[in-house]
């Protein structure tokens, strides 16, 4: 299964390349091939499941099925076929929805994406006011980096990645002095911010490791302990109950 | 409340596209609809509070007032309209007035700031220094990049980020051969000093978990043990007086 | 032994200044000696192992056999005395495997390999998936960075480390419009699972760091503990026999 | 005293700029009661010390006294008044030792740099192999880059830091179709070292965090615990005497 997925990732690849004619013909009925082996797959996955229902209330196998449909659509066309070819494309997630390991890690990354709501929301905020700013003040500069808001949030975005940002500055500085001013602070606010998120999530993993790990040893203490507590207890019941016999026989 | 700030920053957004006149008239108005909107707001939230001066020791309300008092100026006069719209901007930080959870966030961000106060007193003096050794030996070589001891901080700002730093290096290198020295040095002192503040926060924010985990522990083990203990103590207790008693009765 | 070996390592960084004749003659001869003294040492730790086998289990003992053996090629034909030229460099990864302390940070390095499998696993898939879309819209626009699948993923690679991004994406976007869709989705996907793997290792060497922990305190607590529980179980024991002696005496 | 110290660094960034003459000699004449006034200060410090070799001891006062006694050298001289310029700009240094704070973030981070020792050793290493064999490929390409060892492991430097690294490597790409190798597995390399060396240091700092937490538990745990079980004891024991009186009195 593993070596088809690939096997047709390999095709999309080999597609790109020139090649003569004839290895094109093969890469076709290949492609065919590939795409029918899909449809009786998930065919026999289907029928293999007693509840029909229940087959599509999962995730995977809803987005298994979408895939395998769409290679259905004929590559000739030229506005659907190029839909048709992207579909294709993603059939290398699939290698995702079949090993295991991969589909546990895609989760984590998916559960792990919510935490990060507020802060993105932050930044955009940050963003926002920025690009207004700066599209107040640098339109007249640089019509292609800062023409509108959402040009100028782009523009945003690559001075927070370093690319070329001083380029950008320099020629801000130039009409008004105090443009620095803007950059720099707008590094800071964002890297600051980022570093927050990042730190946020090593302490939050970290926190979930310690409950764990409190829990863990809470247990196991109390097993351990009140095991032997509770046997001191029986202990000393027992030699109350001893003296208590001798008390009343005397 | 959280859509009209949305819809009024839309609005500030939408004012750096090309728009028909009738349009910019429509935003016009619903500028002024937003700003006595939210005049009405601040007032009922003023009117409600009970002790008016309690109003004022929130930062947040002050922050609220300034805003909208600052957006009542007219927008027609040149240098005092700039003023005035450029508040307008900082209306979208009203979300973080109003959301809880942004609010929390930010509290959390300015909390961090302080840890990193003399973090940031060792970098400036570091980059004090070598903003003063660059102006000195390479300020004959390229003017707009080490003029004066400001300039200077600016381009090692840009050498910290590796924005085309090797530029700045190789020209200084053409004059000075040991100049791979000074910057090599800046870049592992600020990289060591930046690092070393990341991971002093991670630390910090770990210790205080740790903190946190060990009263909670402590405080369990003390609730959980202590009353088997004293239970045991006072088991033995009425041992003792039995045996007393005993013993008196004798 | 160290001391030859840096010296090794210092003559192969000589030879590539441009030296006087009679200097070259004295690193040729000194060239032989090495090679010379580290044929002797190896036979000297072979002939010094008991059992021959035992020998070539070890990798670092065949790691050093094989360069020392690749160094006694004459160093005269062109195309193999490049290879002959490139295994003396490999010498210097000799000292990792005589200093204790690098051969076990490498160790360590190694180890810590395998767990970034799957996250490379994923990263690959990501690439692979963007790659063939570049290809598919953007190989017209330009063949050099777009040309085939292996090009792409080249030019993707470089998109990640930032380095000239918006050149490329501004260069796309002139033809397709929504192509800082396709970067802006590209650079957050990478860092994010970057991000994460990143995090994973952290909170993994975290794990581990508690488990030691954990076990230590428990043998910790057991130690102390059922000693001093178990010393009063037998003080309890020992009155309860008191006890029942007596009333046997009785 | 810090008020000094700043005044005294602004005043090197003062110089910087250009100003009038009378301005000049204003700073010139400051200049002067500066040292005068550090000399005087670093003398009473001197005198203040009880045994005079202890003062010498400690590395601040030793780092005090050689910046105030290279100030003492005349800035008339072309050569010499630079160094003497320089060791001024040392001054700002001073603040460290005056502020306890950040005196002890400088040894804090002094005492990680040990840690990172063969880490170092570990890069260096890997720059070294890869310097030789991009001197041996790639000096015909670029002499500037590739030239010698000493300039190629700048370049190395480079393109870790990822400034315009993918110039540095298609130039390299048109001769040898497999230099892309070269440089991913450098940049691979690289960054894994690196990595590792920052979770090893953070994972270090945690180690370092339990092991007191450990300690404190255990003691609070032995304090808190010991004495319950030993009064407990105390009471069996008292008990066991009352009984074994008994007996005997029987």
């Amino acid at each position: 299964m593993v070596i088809i997925i690939m096997f047709s990732a390999l095709m999309i690849g080999a597609k790109t390349y020139d090649l003569p004619n004839y290895v094109l013909a093969v890469i076709h009925w290949l492609d065919c091939g590939i795409t029918l082996f899909f449809l009786i797959e998930i065919s026999i996955r289907f029928l293999g499941e007693e509840r029909k229902r229940d087959f599509f209330k999962s995730g995977w196998n809803l987005f298994d099925t979408l895939i395998v449909t769409v290679s259905l659509i004929p590559a000739d066309g030229s506005s659907v076929a190029i839909v048709g070819r992207l579909i294709r494309i993603f059939r290398v997630l699939r290698m995702v929805s079949i090993i295991p390991e991969l589909r546990m890690l895609l989760n984590s990354l998916l559960r792990a994406l919510p935490q990060l709501g507020y802060v993105v929301m932050l930044m955009f905020i940050i963003f926002y006011i920025y690009a207004a700013i700066g599209t107040t003040f640098y339109a007249d500069i640089n019509e292609v980096l800062w023409g509108d808001i959402a040009i100028s949030m782009l523009t945003l975005f690559r001075v927070m990645t370093f690319e070329d940002w001083t380029d950008v500055m320099y020629e801000a500085m130039e009409v008004h002095w105090w443009a620095w001013i803007y950059f720099l602070t707008f590094i800071f606010f964002t890297a600051f911010a980022f570093l927050n998120m990042v730190i946020g999530i090593v302490v939050n993993a970290m926190h979930e490791e310690h409950e764990k790990t409190i829990a863990q040893t809470c247990e196991n203490d109390a097993l351990q302990e009140t095991v032997s507590l509770e046997s001191l207890q029986r202990d000393i019941q027992e030699l109350k109950v001893l003296i208590l016999k001798k008390q009343s026989a005397d």
